[in-house]
């Protein structure tokens, strides 16, 4: 009557691990979209196209002393750079996002995370713009991060790869631009962490970048979000197959660990009044309560299901690292502690879009960035928008959103 | 340089968990102090006192569908029922709270933990009440719960103790009543999940109390409030020291996971504005970021003290039936639908007290029982108070709770 409930995220299914191509390196699932070349288009440049992957020498000066060499970026990109390189677009992707903005994911099969902004006809359109989305680095779609292997060692890096910074991240995508061939950027733009980059790149390279729109963002990670990192932090190290981060060798990773961090993460990414008209207190396939641990609710249901397919598809130890890289996230405190100070240099136009109903990075974080970029002389558009969804908002169907990035890119052009 | 972190929460000290006297049954620390009598004050009747503890044959008749029998309680008392038994008053503790409401903490050895209101001249006062407290059936402070004996086996329930309800906690309270010889409740009350028994005390038992004051809480569990509790619930459950719940032979008890649930939930207890004040981005113990995975921030480094000095005074499995009782908590719901409903047959008076910063069971959730209090023509108080300090303010100092509860007591009186 009472029985013992099995642990659902105990023994996780690798279904989907093998479907990349001819891994070059058989022990390390994560290294292998870095060395994968399907479904590339002809180019007539290597250089561009889908699935793209450039090992740059560097070294790349890191904000925590060290230096990172070779640096492995992998990218996207959509559209050609025209004659006078004036159309050139940045797209910076979230804390678990990825290249595929607007291509079919490798992994999931699913569509890009931003065919809703991306394409013909949508504000960041490849018939007028060259669109680039590069994986950070840190992360585990290809670019240089913990499951990369360490050259000095021939074996994955785990947690020798030196923590790096949102600037860290920006730098390395400066590097691929001067691989590319881009001098300066028509736009930057991102949501979330993703923000957070588009909001560096015109304080880290002024003359590389002339407009900026900064999602559902904020210039600096507070105490509450500090908090729920360290939370799935320590929810991954707790988990014993985490091992000091070296899990890589016989392919048992911290699944359970990861899912949990991920299921803390995510109710973070939508709001209470979006839960509540979702899934409010709905049952799962039951009549009624079973008065036992299965997910009798759906928002239970849901989490799991959210924590369970979130690891198929994501590298522990490069959760670890990007979520600290955003906990680092503070510009003004690299700017004597002034928010306008940072942006002094800045030539760029910017543009700051939220959500009234984000609890992670509140509108009250966009418009402290508005008052610093207005203390600073800069020019910034500032709209917050309505929406239930939460801090996932940017990610769903937002045409006023959409309105906002197209009319404030073309009054740039 | 990069080095590889140890876990925090690897591997906890026990030092504090043999504290408690003569354990009965030495494979279980949890059911220890059900039997321990230390530090009782001498008293006529031996009901009466501190760390007190009885064994009540039951049946309890559950809204699982199941018989609990025994039914150990485990409750402090304080002050003299009068005369005419009617200055009895029930203190109902939040989740993870205990019956040493005023009186020293076995395991900790901290003071109660709401002496800030009850005691000499405050305004639950063992002078003018008969003042008790329970520790919560499910619970593990001495009342029966997953760590308590199973009398069919001589081994403890685990898991195979029955889901209990907020209706059972507060059917278990009222043997304890009986057994103490009180029939009717001058008030009962209690913050977060001891305002949901308060609430519920008048609609299960209408001639037994004639007040409830009902802090901080909620007629229901939210899909967010459930998602918060399920990722703490998953976090045990991966722990492989769980083991379906059957670790207490061992005492290997799965104290990682149970320490990421707490900091999980820890979040959720307070405001956002009052952790930027608290803690910002101040670093913990040095000067500069460490590029690494220690606890640079205090909140972190709090966070995880949090984490690991939880699971010295709490069970995991009483985590999970206590974390399940909240979720199926839906007053409405069990009175068709209807809140107002839920109230009909009750003759007490109510006092609502919510703050404004509190985010897990916010100022509307108790406008809501306010206004279903009104349809049944029921007679409440409601005051909102303000603090920084989130949904844990009524555990701190808060002067004007005391006094609304203080004016709301006497005009009954």
């Amino acid at each position: 009557m009472f029985a013992t409930p099995a642990h659902p995220l105990a023994h996780i299914s690798h279904k989907n691990a093998h479907r990349l191509t001819s891994p070059p390196h058989r022990l390390n699932r994560w290294a292998m979209s870095a060395h994968s070349e399907i479904a590339a288009a002809p180019s007539p440049d290597q250089r561009f196209g889908l699935r793209r992957t450039v090992r740059l020498p560097g070294p790349l000066k890191l904000d925590g002393g060290g230096l990172l060499a070779p640096v492995d970026i992998a990218y996207e990109t959509y559209g050609a750079l025209n004659a006078d390189g004036s159309n050139a677009i940045l797209i910076c992707h979230a804390l678990t996002g990825d290249q595929f903005v607007a291509s079919d994911h490798p992994v999931t099969g699913k569509p890009g995370w931003w065919t809703r902004a991306v394409g013909p006809g949508k504000p960041i359109d490849p018939d007028r713009h060259f669109v680039i989305c590069t994986n950070v680095i840190g992360s585990c779609l290809g670019s240089s991060g913990p499951a990369s292997i360490d050259p000095a060692t021939n074996l994955p890096y785990a947690m020798r790869f030196p923590v790096i910074t949102i600037a860290d991240m920006v730098r390395a995508q400066a590097l691929l631009l001067d691989h590319l061939g881009v001098d300066k950027l028509a736009a930057v733009l991102g949501g979330s962490m993703g923000g957070m980059q588009a909001l560096s790149w015109p304080t880290i390279f002024p003359d590389r970048v002339r407009a900026a729109i900064v999602i559902a963002s904020t210039a600096r990670h507070s105490a509450q979000n500090i908090a729920f990192h360290e939370v799935g932090r320590q929810a991954i190290m707790a988990d014993p197959r985490w091992r000091g981060g070296d899990y890589y060798a016989d392919g048992e990773a911290p699944t359970a660990g990861l899912a949990v961090a991920r299921m803390a993460a995510h109710i973070t990414y939508l709001s209470e009044a979006g839960l509540t008209e979702k899934f409010g207190r709905r049952l799962q396939g039951r009549e009624a309560k079973t008065f036992g641990f299965d997910a009798d609710f759906q928002i239970e249901s849901y989490l799991r299901h959210q924590g369970i397919s979130f690891v198929e598809r994501f590298d522990a130890n490069s959760y670890l690292y990007i979520t600290r890289a955003t906990d680092y996230f503070d510009l003004a405190e690299d700017h004597g502690g002034s928010l306008a100070h940072a942006f002094a240099r800045t030539r760029a136009r910017f543009c700051l879009i939220s959500f009234d109903t984000d609890w992670l990075y509140p509108t009250r974080e966009s418009r402290n960035i508005v008052h610093a970029l207005h203390a600073a002389g800069r020019e910034a558009t500032f709209v917050e928008l309505s929406s239930p969804f939460g801090h996932d908002a940017f990610l769903l169907d937002a045409p006023e959103m959409n309105r906002v990035i197209d009319g404030f890119l073309r009054a740039g052009e």
